[in-house]
């Protein structure tokens, strides 16, 4: 008989779990393995609420088991390392992103692509190596790899830094991997939420021009005066969007839910980029002929 | 009162229009203008049918006007030049492909890309600077810019080379610009018509390694015996799909028609390239997450 989760493993832990896809979590006692002698345990003290995780809450993406603890941006301090960790010491502040594990061996792995691995192991909600399932930071602790640990700067608050650990990546990684990073370029971003106002003030600090496209125009302000974006579009302007059109050299699409791809196709250059770093349910309409002539869509 | 067809220019011309969005073409009689300084003027010898040339007859993409004189892939001998041409002479073998205008001054002609120009002019069925229609090569004579004249090498066939000018250069472009040329790669094709065949051509000659994904098992002996193909794959054939997932560096999808873009997007290594040639009259869908990481969909 297979044991209960909150012995399955020595180290009791405390987390917030969905039961089903009604989307409540509620308290949940279940337990951690010991540190292994690559591990790296912390007390987590932050954890960002990321919009995938209410997707996989709620089953949206048909991939969720239950009970799941969500959370993926998990910062915290190390009160355990395993024998043979390198990187951290106790006490060290650390972080946990969305994946622990992946098999260090395939084509993606020694690239340093771990993310595309065929057998990475997301940080919650999956089978880890042992047999056991992975459960996220909605909790009091965590164990992981160190290769997935992250070291946070002593100058970054804690509580700021977390959210970084998934929305900073997604939207810095396609800044700097299709050259979105050049003097001169004008980059957009559309939709102001959680990835969006990270990769309006990514854009900035590189310093590329950044158009902010959104559908609501109550984000105005907040893009221009507190985000420092140098203009804003508002996405059902006609007006507005035709004199814009073919003026972006790439755009960081953070929309999560099904949307049109027109009018942000229709914003680029020539060869422009259009990158997608939400994750919707459904599959969007990718209109073809004229409308993509020339354009590139892309998906982090 | 608008001068009729025949007399609009002062060269008398014979060619097959689309009347309607039936798909029959009929005897039409109509003009072509005098050889201008910068024209050369050519008695056309053989025109490919291309999908495009069908799309537009029966008005698939909402933007024919009749008559149309469909026809981009032209080929013929030069009967007369104007005073300032300088690349033909009376008796070259020459070429049109699916443009004859452009502004000349906006960034994408600076960057010899003419056919991203916002002010393009299309072989046919759109109005030309002169305010009259341009009319295709399913004619007896053509006049066209010398900047958009191709000269046809003396070894090769002008029946064989007309298919060049639109199906060579939409398979041929993006094999280079997208890198899918580098010794060692692995390309896919998508489909065996038109467009599919002479990409399986060119990146054989290319030095690639190809395999041909078609819906057809009927097609695998032309494409590994008569083109040279590498492999072929049935692409409702889940097991052999499943065998060549994450394999390809890219992938030239020819289908001009409404299709999945899984299978195609599986076949593909990490950060591969999926580029649509095809044209469908429908958008596609596009498959966001988790099937589209770190794939790019592109459309030359």
């Amino acid at each position: 008989m297979a044991k209960s989760l909150e012995v399955e493993h020595p180290n009791k832990a405390f987390g917030w779990a969905a039961r089903d896809t009604s989307g409540v979590l509620s308290p949940f006692n279940f337990s951690r393995r010991a540190t292994g002698e690559k591990d790296v345990t912390f007390k987590v003290l932050y954890c960002g609420i990321c919009h995938s995780d209410l997707h996989m809450v709620k089953n949206e993406w048909g991939m969720s088991t239950y009970p799941l603890i969500p959370g993926h941006e998990i910062v915290g301090v190390v009160t355990e390392v395993g024998s043979r960790v390198q990187k951290f010491k106790v006490g060290d502040k650390v972080g946990v992103g969305c994946m622990v594990g992946a098999c260090h061996s395939c084509d993606n792995c020694i690239s340093h692509l771990e993310n595309y691995c065929t057998k990475m192991i997301l940080t919650y909600g999956v089978k880890y190596y042992d047999g056991t399932t992975t459960y996220g930071g909605y909790s009091d602790t965590m164990v992981t790899d160190e290769h997935f640990v992250i070291r946070i700067p002593d100058n970054l608050p804690l509580d700021a830094g977390a959210p970084l650990l998934c929305a900073r990546i997604t939207v810095y990684s396609p800044l700097r991997f299709y050259g979105l990073d050049k003097p001169g370029m004008h980059v957009g971003v559309v939709g102001l939420g959680g990835l969006g106002h990270v990769a309006v003030k990514f854009a900035k600090a590189i310093g590329v021009k950044v158009t902010v496209i959104s559908t609501s125009p109550n984000k105005k302000k907040e893009a221009l005066d507190h985000l420092g974006a140098d203009s804003f579009l508002v996405s059902k302007d006609q007006d507005q969007i035709q004199a814009a059109q073919g003026t972006l050299d790439g755009i960081i699409d953070t929309v999560s839910a099904q949307h049109p791809l027109m009018p942000p196709l229709g914003l680029l250059k020539t060869q422009g980029k259009l990158v997608m770093v939400g994750a919707p349910e459904k599959p969007l309409e990718l209109p073809v002929f004229p409308l993509l002539m020339g354009k590139h869509a892309c998906y982090i």
